[in-house]
């Protein structure tokens, strides 16, 4: 279980890492500033979920295979951009995957530290768009968490299948799976179908809508 | 005593969460990105308040009340936008209420737990000022704290006093309310007014006061 | 040795409060901006440090001679700037100052905490480039850490000098000299001289390097 839930971890922080320096060699920086962004998009989620919950020195500083892979997730990015950037929107794809895996692993882990339901879940969803967050702070941006439809609920959904699923004592890799897959697929099906909410009632969006078409 | 602190904590919470709404509803966000500055704007302060003095996990964050509070905040302005628009600039209104309150809170529960008297009134500051921060960080604003005259002077003002009675053994419940109030009154006088501190011997801010008029 | 230590971070948070003043005069921020952008840039990175090792409460916070250094060099800035604008590059400068001097005094305070080498490297890393970072994100830039060369590269070294000496069982005082010389030579060879590491691989480099000239 402790394996299964880094595993994830480092998953969602080799993603998250490559976020970071795809919006890092968009913006023309040089390897170093790659390298940085990389690091800062990785870590801060986790960081963030780790300060909250009490668990001191957070993870993602105290074990160095962190550090390497969001290292890895630079180098490999900035040396091979040509190649990751064929893909449709790389930032947001890799930003998808990593809010999916750390909405999940951070409620996991909140749960795990003893935290009431509706708090875990809400840890589970800052863990998730922190690391985004922090990215598009830094290269001066609005951050996508502010801007994209089911960003934040998607990383509670996850979080909340994660936190459900632990009070009915169902098998975490179970729940941890799906709460990432949903997570994931609401994040995708906003990306590329534009799903969102429905708001009826908002004339002031509806006319917004009607403009963009 | 403990519901005192914790309804000012509320009442700064729903005026902080009306700021951050305000502020994302200007910027033409939908209804997520509303959601989410609101809760950003509203809980910041205090989480950050409570890192800093070991309280872990945060209050606003192990409360639901507080994500109810801000979500409430934000539903309202998004869909009474036109009727808080009257209002001349309602950011920095519900902004000036929320710091005050943050401010004397913040420092009585830094006070409640053991900090010195100095470092309590810091520590209110910081408390009061945090969400504002994060809210103008987040929307690619400088800070309102950088740019507006007795704003932090006003947090720390306020902080002062309930540390100041605190010291002198008062009540809490009257030094609260009248830190909150000379707050609230330098803030409102500084917008409306253009209150400053003096500042005679700055030529270049002298210059820069007389271009204004 | 603790006396030095607290001799370091007083340096440090000074030179940091140089930068954090010099930026907000150039912005033409007055003098409260000017004061709050000193203390942040001060204190960021001693908070992030002490908060990480669940040093609680932060030194910055609980010691009034880091706010009254702090606050010192912002008036100092706003009522001599004609003064220090004289250098090249004053911010520059000063934040080079500030990096080297916190990133040997994070190590070391990580070192005295238990931590492991590589983590305590790393924490004086985050020590000496969260001050920056913090100035620079409230002013709307994109952080020195981002586009400078030898930045954290830099830091890193300083506080790998004091890691890797610590494990030696050397005296931490002449380490902690030695990294900050490194760090700080590090840095002023970037500014100055335009000192970076190789980059053979990256063709993409290279053309904007020649472009540059």
């Amino acid at each position: 279980m402790k394996l299964f839930l880094m595993a994830l971890d480092f998953v969602g922080t080799f993603a998250f890492a490559l976020s970071g320096a795809a919006a890092a060699v968009k913006r023309e920086l040089d390897i170093f500033g790659v390298l940085v962004l990389s690091f800062v998009a990785a870590t801060t989620g986790g960081i963030l979920r780790d300060v909250l919950i009490g668990a001191i020195p957070p993870a993602t500083l105290a074990d160095w295979r962190y550090l390497a892979i969001s290292l890895l997730a630079g180098i490999l990015t900035f040396y091979c951009f040509p190649l990751i950037d064929r893909l449709k929107s790389p930032v947001q794809l890799f930003d998808a995957a990593g809010l999916a895996l750390f909405a999940v692993s951070g409620a996991q882990k909140a749960l795990a530290y003893g935290l009431d339901a509706p708090m875990a879940a809400l840890l589970g969803m800052l863990t998730g768009i922190g690391g985004g967050m922090a990215r598009d702070v830094l290269v001066g941006e609005i951050p996508t968490v502010l801007r994209a439809e089911l960003y934040a609920v998607a990383a509670l959904a996850g979080a909340g299948v994660v936190v459900v699923g632990g009070s009915l004592n169902m098998p975490s890799t179970a729940t941890m799976l799906a709460g990432a897959l949903i997570c994931l697929g609401l994040r995708l099906g906003s990306i590329y179908r534009g799903w969102h909410l429905p708001k009826a009632r908002s004339s002031k969006s509806a006319i917004r809508n009607r403009n963009r078409q």
